[in-house]
């Protein structure tokens, strides 16, 4: 590739977090720049946005359907690659779907769609159009995380018994939706997020982390979600226990009312021989207990993991943190489709960014949990 | 009390952890002394024993039953005043209802009991003879476990809304019973241990923190135990998720298979206004979470709380123990019987080490949690 | 300003750490584009560096001097606004000296110059142009940096009275130079790195950071240097005592054969009030003590202070690390300039980066401590 | 030994902070009991204090002259085998100089006397008396301790370099002797302390500290004292640089007016091929740097080292603390007492306390230290 990937962008506009971490996240590495967009459902906010990011005024958009539409009218040389989709939750499955359909990769937040059925038919709408699609689960990011992975993988903590995965946070441990706090507001409306807040919103971070990094799959659980605020119509904690396919046994929880947490995801996997243990806020350190050797902290920079080592950008010491992981995402999407754009072969490493069946295994441990809640018998299937 | 008290001990021969950490936590206050003792049901052993502690020959006894009967025959001014009962589980409840029929104050290992009809009927002794009972649920010595305790009560946190308690520990992670090892033994003996092996050992510990520090009781449960080691015939892991009389929702967890876990007791208490953490491995920190403050760090020494203050015993900085905490249990329980020896009202202060009451509510805990891992059904009542 | 800001670079090609920090920083924002380069002394490797990122070949030149001719020959509407200053220390002065006399701004990694006497002929020159100037102590901008400042400043630890700043690094433990480490090789070179190689490399970060964090300046110092390494030509330990201007004393020392340690750049403050911790390796919390309140962690994110929050581009909990921290300088830096470009009022806030100043004081720094490690009493005036 | 050691104590009555830890201490493993005492100048208070801890009442003596002589016309069987020095700096030298006169063994409370003179005079006594000598410089008692000097001495972290050892203490930040602080007052008072008081009272912790871990003895230094309270008479903060018999350089410092640290004593050794860090607060870790494997964290309990284990008492992750690591030194002392006593050869891991030695050494550093602080050249001689 002898020119950046170039990206437009659905939703994200001014003070949205997450638009703004995708545009950083995307840009870190001088591989992709952000050439249009259409930032908000509200055309002149579009605008506005589109201007704090020097964009050309013809290339920010009303609309999406806009934009796919009049992208695929510029030239090949100056027409977008790819859309990065960072709209409500409720948007994902549209957009992806006209994204798709109109010729353009994609990259989107999680969750990837409001149901099953929708993650379902996007997984076949992926296959069909051949196009590329990376779901942000941010967290399997972090180089620490990919050399946990690779310990798993290269049996070096032996066979895993126990998996416990957390994702406390307390920002909503007060109604501030009802305060109008934007981010709250959608997030607690079944419209805009679905049929679960707490779990969709984060518990689904601590599902992927705890496949991703076990290379495992839930078959059963036990859930029980509660909604602690008065007034709030979705649940803002959930306790699930669960079954992983090779017999292991594991506890997935996540809260919004852990009152002062910050976003303390964390997981511990406990193996025949060994044990690992990560936590998001501090992410450089991984702790590695052994049966019968002192507890080692493994650290970024220094991991002996070519995987991990790959996805370090600097020295050992200096610390790289949320924006970086979450860079490592776009990194491998761009390399794999810069090989794609110029015909060459797709490297293994640079598939390892979140795909379309990550998603719908997200959607389908959540309508198992929302199940598994209503239920009176203790567990259900996966 | 012109003197120290006097301590006859059953069980906790050469060897035994548990023996003599109650003999360390019991002196050192220097209000106790330990005067007598049957060691061993070997008597040669139990005699070796007696030696190693210095004792008279003639205070060291074969069995409990004449221990009891002799020291009963000595002057009051000589006999023991109390027994501290450190057996194997299956012992406590005999020797401790002869203890009580004997005349003598009784402190206990813990599980108090094989069975919930035991421990009830243990209860009811108790409040016939009008003997003091201590059930050394040591971690409750903790001053910054006394903290937390202290600042649930007062309001500070704000009505408590979810519970994690954990104690992962990994020497059990292979199988060491089958290689001699005591210790491991007899807790993974149903004869010596009862019904559970981790969930009477250690986790029994955890749930009993969690209503010491809250003040809530458990009301219903859902359980899942696991027996990971092959040829174990105990649980060697347990996941409990737990309903509070309050409302607030729990998980209650332990494992003798977390590989590398040293003795990892934690939890952490999620209020309205606020949260707190505490680990046992480094127990001098209270961890206190605001909704719109700094984190701080509560410190032994330097804690407010009268309550913490009167279970510390150094300056601030200097680390208390896992000694200390127990020997709190002791003092307490040593003031008491002082008190009542004397005549003297007992303070409540004095009166704060676990109770008779206490070791009925772990086994009501204990037999819910074996009943609801058999049940189909997702919820039982404790 | 309605475009991004155009920077040059000097230095820095394939394989430099340094370099592709100064570029993954300048873009983060989306406030700087990467124009052209000079990229190595060696043009080939230039130009190949060049095609990297995806530069055009005619704005790849083979000399900074070519360099700063071309593009000051280029319409105004392309040529690069500033440059950026990435080579080894003997080339700062040269180059920052024909960059302003070329009319373009610098921003200048550190330390600034070889001599005292450099130092202060560059501060003439930027007085004399008129032209921005940033020197790159970058761990100045961590946000709980600038909160530690600002609490200082707002007078809430009183007077200061003790102030310890380290620096220890391992990477230089053995002999790397001597195995062709190019990073090692110019840093203990006295042609390339100056009379000192650990205190001109790192210890000159926590003297900076001293002075930042207190508002304070030191006065007189007393140092020893030590070279541990057989066969190494500079020093690579330093140990300082020190003495500031309000009588405050401290200790600096900065060494590379920390074995073991990868870059723990660490500050701790005393005052009368209550005190301040850092490290860099775990930037986003603050430690603060008081007299007689429990200990406080103040944290990325969670910080009151208006200046923090405005270094800080997420949520809490979502760590930011060195990268983050780089990038804030080249924000400010760049807020500053398309200001002055606008003709505008420069922000003050804007201006919170390290000036040519700060450069003067760390090179009279390591002028003083060379000069006090050949003295035999034990004060030097800086 | 068929009995526990027989133990009287000088100094140590009500209120006294360190002659509760030595009791407790001596205590702790059941083979000391203390039998008579002389618990203050005070006549009258020192009878209150020994009914406390249930002392008859013609074995409480005014004064440690009555206390010696009374205890030689005692019976071999009932008298004291040795006493227990915890008064104020001024009276070690006197009372242990009685003491070992008097035919009696000596622990003493640190630092050993109150110049170099004196602490010499008593090695001599010590030599001529072949009396046992322990001074309690206890932080030499933690097993992670013991654990970092074998490490040391088995080579495993190669040849030392560097060596940082510090102790912050915020307690004396404000003027609290002025207030009737009692501890303070005399700390304070040159005619009780002698010529220091941060130095003497903590700096001689971490100097000895250093030489315990190391093997090494410091050479020369260059230090600076520092009164920073109004009106206080002796220093409260000192700074030292360092130099080892072995060309390592080195840093130990020490402060009381580190605002909030609590007891902060903490040491780096950095070697050739690794190094070691260990702090106080957190005693029951040991941080082990590789040149290039991961950092490995001992813990107590599970430390591979035979010394360190035989210095431990309970299970890993049973926390150990202060009480603990002083009750290792009266362990130690105790067993080699009792093998004396008993015509046994004394075992040399019986002879790990802190000797007479040592004391010389302290005295030494301490009066280099003030010399040092007075000159105006570098370097003085210890």
């Amino acid at each position: 590739m002898n020119r950046k990937l170039r990206m437009g962008m659905v939703g994200g506009g001014r003070g949205a977090f997450i638009g703004s971490t995708h545009r950083m996240a995307a840009q870190m590495d001088g591989l992709i720049e952000l050439v249009c967009g259409a930032f908000s459902s509200d055309p002149k906010r579009s605008k506005l946005s589109g201007k704090d990011f020097f964009l050309p005024a013809n290339r920010v958009y009303g609309s999406y359907k806009e934009m796919f539409e009049k992208e695929n009218q510029l030239p090949e040389g100056d027409r977008m690659d790819f859309v990065s989709i960072v709209t409500p939750n409720h948007l994902h499955y549209p957009v992806a779907m006209a994204a798709l359909d109109a010729g353009f990769h994609v990259v989107c937040d999680k969750p990837m769609t409001m149901t099953v059925k929708e993650a379902k038919d996007l997984e076949k709408k992926v296959k069909q159009t051949k196009k590329l699609f990376c779901l942000t689960h941010n967290y399997t990011g972090y180089p620490m995380i990919k050399e946990a992975r690779d310990m798993v993988k290269s049996g070096q903590i032996g066979k895993i018994r126990k998996v416990v995965a957390e994702y406390p946070q307390g920002w909503l441990a007060a109604n501030i939706e009802k305060d109008g706090n934007k981010q709250a507001g959608w997030r607690t409306d079944p419209k805009q997020a679905g049929s679960t807040c707490c779990m969709g919103d984060i518990g689904s971070h601590a599902e992927n982390l705890a496949e991703y990094v076990t290379g495992l799959q839930i078959e059963e659980l036990c859930a029980e979600l509660t909604t602690f605020v008065p007034g709030r119509q979705l649940e803002d904690d959930g306790n699930v226990l669960v079954r992983f396919n090779n017999g292991a046994r594991g506890i997935i929880w996540a809260s919004q009312i852990a009152t002062g947490e910050e976003n303390q995801l964390n997981i511990r996997v406990y193996g025949e021989k060994g044990s690992l243990e990560w936590h998001q806020e501090e992410p450089n350190s991984l702790i590695v207990r052994w049966l019968d050797k002192p507890k080692e902290i493994r650290r970024t920079g220094v991991g002996i993991g070519k995987i991990s080592a790959g996805a370090t950008r600097l020295p050992a010491g200096h610390p790289e943190g949320y924006l970086e992981a979450f860079a490592v995402l776009y990194k491998n999407f761009a390399n794999a489709l810069a090989a794609l754009l110029d015909g060459k072969k797709v490297e293994e490493s640079s598939c390892d960014y979140p795909q379309v069946s990550d998603g719908v295994r997200g959607m389908q441990f959540l309508e198992a949990v929302v199940r598994s809640n209503k239920a009176k018998q203790k567990w259900v299937k996966m």
